[in-house]
């Protein structure tokens, strides 16, 4: 196998994918959406989560045919990020997530975890995960642009110093999927987020695994080996 | 068109269908199985909504690989039952949800409400929703066992004294639309209660809306239409 073929770097995303977090931040936007006077159904915002906080209220006030009101989007984040810390305690690693990164060390793969949240809740976040502190964690503070955009794949590509082609994106969201393919990369999907998984296939997803668990079984799928395999 | 093809019976569940409280149920079974020292993911649990609770339990320490222990089953319960109650105030109509329900009985439909949740719950989600005192409530309460088994819904036709062919059952999750099937009914799916479009159909929806306002402006699409129609 030409060595330009192997993967150069695994970017994974946070919320839904290393740790069980999605339902908490569902219900903590509605609970921020609730105390702004918007009615939202849950799981519009459950399709949502994962995206740029910017681009969520804008995609959340076009589905209530409502303008953004700049200072409601303010206040909007301030209650969530509120709301989610009240809930932060319920909030535990996903099934195999620690043993996935042990691996992927193990085995001498580069990789970076790259999330559409912001810098301080992420940090709190990669704390239960016993994260090496060479990994790059690359967070909405880090770029002008969340997913969908291609921007933290990109950075988190540039910390490691390797290319973007020949890269893996793991995610639980359609966000992370298109993000992927606009990185150049091969997007891999898990169900861990409580997404279908045909909806991740739409995305664009190369393989679906239940979550870090099953795709730490199945690395060999996606191309991760031994170093002399 | 023959009289023995028009719809007989329209059947709703209830959680995720009519109203919004699948995810307060998600995270209060996390919460009664944390409880009782059990650590499932969340969208395991969201998975399993909306069948009988004694399959839910029992497919849980499957998943698990654990013997079901009647005793822990028993507290899993109460613990669900407390910790949805005090989610409860959160809990609403889905958007479109009083509508439809006025718009079948302005159409002359005969309609029932058919939920695997037990009675008292049952009851108080119901008040959301103004349901005109004669139409059938059939809840876990009133069957032997509860869905995917088809008992709620051929419960619901029973007390309307029709019969369960040419009836529609309207559900937000798998379990209800497998009842359907085995009710020889027509399921629809919506989907309010966070399933993929996909899901529903694999489950044998014969059409997918978003939600009950989304399905309130296709009535016609499954055969529902106006008495001179």
């Amino acid at each position: 196998m030409l060595s330009g073929t192997r993967v150069r770097l695994v970017a994974l995303d946070l919320d839904g994918t290393l740790v069980d977090s999605v339902y908490q931040h569902v219900a903590a936007w509605h609970e921020a959406l609730s105390g702004c006077g918007i009615a939202l159904s849950m799981w519009r915002i459950h399709r949502k989560i994962g995206m740029s906080g910017g681009l969520f209220v804008r995609g959340l006030m076009r589905e209530l045919g409502r303008e953004l009101d700049p200072q409601v989007a303010v206040e909007l984040r301030r209650r969530h990020a509120a709301a989610y810390a009240a809930r932060f305690h319920e909030v535990t690693p996903l099934p195999g997530a620690r043993e996935l990164l042990e691996t992927l060390t193990r085995l001498g793969a580069s990789w970076a975890i790259a999330t559409s949240g912001a810098g301080e809740v992420a940090a709190r976040t990669v704390a239960l995960l016993d994260v090496p502190s060479h990994v790059p964690v690359v967070t909405r503070d880090d770029v002008a642009h969340a997913k969908p955009d291609p921007d933290l794949f990109l950075r988190a590509a540039e910390r490691l110093g390797v290319a973007i082609e020949h890269s893996i994106v793991v995610g639980d969201s359609v966000w992370d999927l298109l993000a992927a393919r606009r990185a150049g990369a091969l997007g891999v999907g898990l169900l861990s987020g409580g997404y279908g998984h045909d909806e991740l296939q739409s995305g664009g997803a190369y393989r679906v695994y239940e979550d870090p668990a099953d795709l730490g079984r199945h690395l060999d799928e996606i191309g991760i080996r031994e170093p002399d395999g």
